[in-house]
């Protein structure tokens, strides 16, 4: 039986009932719901719309059925739709007249939003710990292999040396964002809305300060028709899932490149690699390919619900069932990735000797050189059309630019002289760069300290 | 045991083994899986790679499987990735050394292409059958309110008068169009890939050809890397299925408007609809919200694809696995949203009263009144005016055209005479209307009459 | 002159000159470009790279040259490539060798992100403003109106009876969590990056303090890496100014609906309406169906930027040049639509009577006369499906509720008596409703009270 | 003057003519809106609303007006909101009255479909043309360097070695695979929509077959609705568009890939690269970058049009003016990639050296080596087993599995002989594939050969 019959003369088409139900992915809300009508019960035995035992008979039988469930014993059936009626009608099984008394002044409009901003709320305050095991783990690592050094890349070319631990900190700096907007997404997920009825509210006094204080909300929703129909919190997080995969994306495709046999300055676990079903030597980077891949759903999930919500007409409308299954996809996924990327940083193995290698077989002093010439009046447009120059004449004799003596280089300008060899040194260099944030051993050292404070936390 | 463990030292990671196994969705590839394996044995038996017996044994003992799969029987574990895996383990727990021939010069790179393949190809037939279904029923639809009458819309707003089946009629062409994607992403996965190899072929003489006829596909893939690592028939068949949903989502949103209490020109079958928790009266449109909410979904998946290949360097990489949920989900929720606006159309109940007296109190007749204006020779734009002039004067006095008599008319332009009234007769206006496809009752039975014939087919 | 030629060989191609052009669209950073180059000039002259006169020479030129784009004397060329190109060259036309020294330790890569953080920063807090403006004219409206009553609906069916500035106030605070993404986005962009040099820092003594402090900003960048990377403050943006298009398309959406013929709560001035140029009586809402519009361009645009960040390398690559063009689209085309919308909301001319008609000509009591029930002691869903098998009732004999007597109503359940009647008129349900944030008349007033105060602000 | 202004009481607001104006961008299509109305004015010549020497008129003023929007002397202004506006406006002013008819029957609904098919379907011609001039220069390149070989990689690792045309030859199917999307999206571009009017076809007898003919249409469209509505076919252009820049751009990746210092597989012409502004030594990619770039944005048009397109009632809405920029920006700049691809693969410098020492420095030969197992009967399971083990055993030693001798193999598997080192040998390998489609060098001869043959076309 639908609770809404009464006003029904057809029954409902049987593929129309596999087309609606919900029951197959909201069951996932059943503990928020449970406890959110937990708290409902309560609310009406305070007003006195039950009596105090009334009340306390429908907790009880509430936490039995949370209990059938996460038992598997309560069996999900389409013709009940939802999570809503599964709870609802059960409870009427087990207690009941007493049981159709529970959705007084209530609707499924606002349970629903309430369960999905019990479920945001908390599952992002599980991805906020997750990120921050994944930064320490970053921070650790900085710490570990912080005198390595590397050539630093730009449009996918060796650009200019930089301490690898300077590097692996620009990642952290993405995730500290993600942290942010983590954040504000929590914050606009933390708002009560029951009491909103279907969307006007009710004409019983639902004390909805109660139930904000006993649900563990900061605030409740100020407008009823905003309060039902407002899934911008499922956009936030949402949004704050798909920049963090976005940032886990491009981090792994960094380890992916890195640890390829042409660069090999990295490898990675063998715990996070698996092998080809043909190919006996492979040994491939599953874990992190899989990271790239996820995160196309993570943006697909949040272009699904931009598109869904552009089409609704104001309030309540059943297209928002359509929002549960990318949130829930996406926000574990997030999850799982930003683990799987915490192992991948603490398992990786750093080749110091390759990396050495490739710094020194390299055009890159190349900046160095021409900051050198504008240190003594060069103009530095000028300065870097002199070593572009040399470059190219380098290139022609397949040398780089240390192989070339100072006599040479004098050809070019005059304003060379023997500390050339050392300001480019590229252990010089990352000695000598001045800027606050520059890729210096003492700028990686100040990063380290300062995160390391951070993430202790006040 | 992995296939691949002889290369590696650790193993793999649990969190790992489960944010990689693919087993909890790509089982439903199996009986493609399984059909693949066998041909793949009896062409092995054929180039004498295995006996004749060896593989009658091995094809034998797959069907097995398939039943054990169906039956539930066989267990899924994450340790054993994907149903590729999972069905070559079962067959050498089954009949030992012979099981692990198998695999002789073939991949999962290439089988999980032809899994696919075979997919798409099956799910487009049954989806093409659904939108004839669907086109069927609005063509019936049309012919049996071919003579009602209603506004029809541009900006929302009323336009000019139209024949109701006129309206129904325009998205059926849509569906017609919508067919020829289909046909086009069917003949883009009919390509059978195996023998690619991981992506290079093989030393081994595969019989190709034998493969392509004994599965049932047109043409075999012609570079293996290219065979591996091409999913655009995915990305069609996404493309397919989102233009689908594009327009039912649109024919939805006129059904739910068109039968609100305010235009109250349509009704649907109580079958389709489901009532409010809270509200006794509501009877809610859900099926139709339903596919607008799903529409979002499949344009979310084809979204994702295009992101998630963007990022693929070449060949096969492991992001490919996430290809899989949003392509099922897809294609089943479009081919569940066809059947279900099938029966929609079907069931809707029209109120040709409700229309007649919309097309009447209204200012439609202006384009006909210009019209006649014109060919009396007056320039249209001139005639545009001058009706654009009457209307703003009605509106202040709150009458229709219709309702200013001759000489009231004649004010405006001496061109008006009697037969005006008889030109802008909504009745007459979709009798007289002399364009091919335009809005006349003529041009609804000629496009009945050609689309039963094309539908009937050859 | 290319700057960088020094080390190339062959000529640029002209077809690449003019695909990787981006002078056509970042010209608009022109000041900004400036204003950095004059602080960085500055700066150098600080630190001694430069003479106290030499950097003067140079800012004075800085000025001229930003004149010359203003009034358009300065042909821009696509083989300069971009802004900060052409200002270089001209600079050096202007003053000759002096000019080729401001470039010293600098790169493009952290000019771009400077000037594209300025506009972010000021194109925001110009959009903030707008979004005051936009929930000023709410409010006032809803202040006008607040008397006036309407048909609530979900599913787009008349639910339940709410004052017409109730629904209004929904969507201001669907814009007032708006201003909290937009102070989200602008805290992130508020970041000074020079310094950083085309990754790594810089070997010269750059005072990132001084330049932070003289260009307005509120901290330095961390990493040099990630600063020239980093585009999460694009993303942050441009989803601030989707998620606002979101809400203008669904309240255009609205708007359009309540203002058919077959609606008519509502009407739109003309001043935001155009014509037909073929139906002479058309008055359609452009205005905002070009937001509804606009809205799909601005969802485009953050995707493109996810999908474009997401394939790229660390650091700088040069697909960032193609985040300019949907960043600027976006956020012009959002401040457009928010003034265009607060015109919308100033100039709607409400009908009252409409409104009203469609409230009493309804079954939207069924709530109340359940919450009715409800109240004397009848279960919830018992109550329910009385007032649910009551409405099948009058929907057989063509009445409403209100037009049953109580004797017939009484035949349905005996907990009926003649308060009823009083219970659920309209105006007293509007008057009674309890909860917070309820569809109440003093409801009404307290939101329009708290949100005056709110935007009067501290 | 408006055309509709005269049921209009209000002027349009200066901030609404400046949002809702298109003539910034519809401008491009004056040439088909012109053309489209040299036709309308004909056809109303032949059915006698116009007489011959008004139809003559009105052509040759036309014909004028194109001369003057290509010499640039006709001023655009946005009261006059679009390309269709101008141009009449402009007739009036030059022939007065007569001008005033050109309109008759016709409705901008319907020419801004006519304007935009043309230009659809012109512009597909020219990139199916261009892609064509890419597949030329891939068969080229391919056959030039034939017989060099290289790594195929999987999963960005050494997977086994091929022919460099095999991987050349890879894209060239994808492009092919594009030509069919592009001709699917000719063909529904290739309609007739006028004499549809604004929705409903028109009361005069409009030819629009002879219109079909003269502005050279395969088909009319069959329902005025649809007709005025449709814009499938801009999708599936944009589809088609999206689909080939997925290619380029993931064909980009590979070559900025092949070509880093560490690959250096391949160089590219310095006419397509550009350098640092601050880095003299730098030589980046920067057309395949921007490459990848656009390829964002045109999934990004595609995205958008989607969503626009979803949230349309049916028939026309002004949102559909927002299709225009997004698709005019998504064909150029296709056109241009696909160009810029062609000069990169003809500029392409392949250094075989450098790739065949990455062939002989990997563990490539063992899967030949496991296949040579399996063709001597170890179970192929059995024998990828056994060279994984072996692998692993060479990297502890840091040697390759052409290093060990044979007795050390045999230690391994009995199964080994004197044969197995020219079984592997990469020569022989490629030499040796069997299967069709297979990396082998008689292979690319056959795809070389066929495919030129295709595109001599017949």
């Amino acid at each position: 039986m639908k609770p809404w019959e009464g006003r029904f003369t057809g029954a409902t088409d049987v593929l129309m009932e596999r087309f609606s139900s919900s029951i197959a992915f909201d069951w996932r809300l059943f503990r928020y719901d449970i406890e959110g009508s937990a708290a409902y019960a309560e609310m009406l035995g305070r007003i006195g719309i039950l009596s105090g035992s009334e009340a306390s008979e429908i907790v009880a039988a509430l936490s039995e059925i949370a209990g059938e469930i996460e038992n598997g014993t309560l069996p999900f059936r389409d013709e009940l739709e939802d999570i809503h009626m599964h709870v609802e009608q059960r409870l009427i099984e087990k207690i009941g007249e007493l049981g159709k008394k529970l959705h007084t002044g209530r609707s499924r409009n606002e349970q629903v939003s309430l369960d999905t901003r019990m479920y945001v709320k908390e599952e992002l305050a599980r991805l906020d710990d997750d990120l921050k095991g994944l930064m320490e783990a970053i921070v650790r690592k900085a710490e570990t292999e912080k005198t390595a050094i590397m050539p630093g890349y730009t449009h996918t070319r060796r650009a200019q040396v930089i301490p690898f631990a300077h590097f692996l900190m620009a990642w952290y700096y993405a995730f500290k964002r993600d942290r942010e907007r983590v954040a504000g997404a929590r914050l606009r997920a933390d708002v009560m809305p029951l009491g909103s009825g279907a969307l006007a509210g009710s004409t019983l006094p639902i004390d909805r300060e109660f139930l904000r204080a006993r649900l563990g909300f900061s605030r409740i929703s100020e407008n009823s028709m905003d309060a039902v129909a407002d899934r911008d919190f499922v956009l936030d997080a949402l949004y704050a899932a798909a920049t963090i995969m976005l940032h886990l994306s491009r981090m792994s495709e960094d380890f992916i490149l890195y640890s390829t046999e042409e660069f090999s300055y990295l490898s990675l676990p063998d715990a996070l690699c698996t092998g080809s079903s043909l190919m006996p030597h492979k040994k491939n980077p599953d874990a992190l390919e899989l990271i790239r891949g996820k995160a196309s759903r993570s943006m697909g999930a949040l272009f699904t619900l931009f598109t869904l919500i552009k089409g609704l007409p104001s309030t309540y409308n059943r297209d928002l069932q359509e929002d549960k299954e990318p949130l829930f996809q996406s926000l574990a996924s997030t999850r799982e990735a930003v683990a799987i990327m915490a192992l991948a940083v603490r398992g990786l193995f750093i080749d110091r000797e390759a990396m050495e290698r490739a710094v020194r077989m390299s055009f890159m002093p190349a900046v160095e050189m021409a900051e050198y010439l504008a240190a003594k009046g060069v103009p530095f447009r000028e300065a870097h059309h002199i070593v572009g120059t040399m470059v190219k004449a380098c290139e022609e004799r397949k040398v780089f630019l240390w192989e070339m003596d100072l006599d040479e280089m004098r050809r070019y300008s005059e304003a060379f002289d023997e500390a050339v060899f050392d300001y480019v040194d590229p252990r010089h260099v990352v000695e000598n760069r001045k800027t606050e944030g520059g890729a210096s051993l003492r700028e990686v050292e100040r990063q380290i300290e300062k995160e390391s404070a951070y993430l202790r936390g006040p």
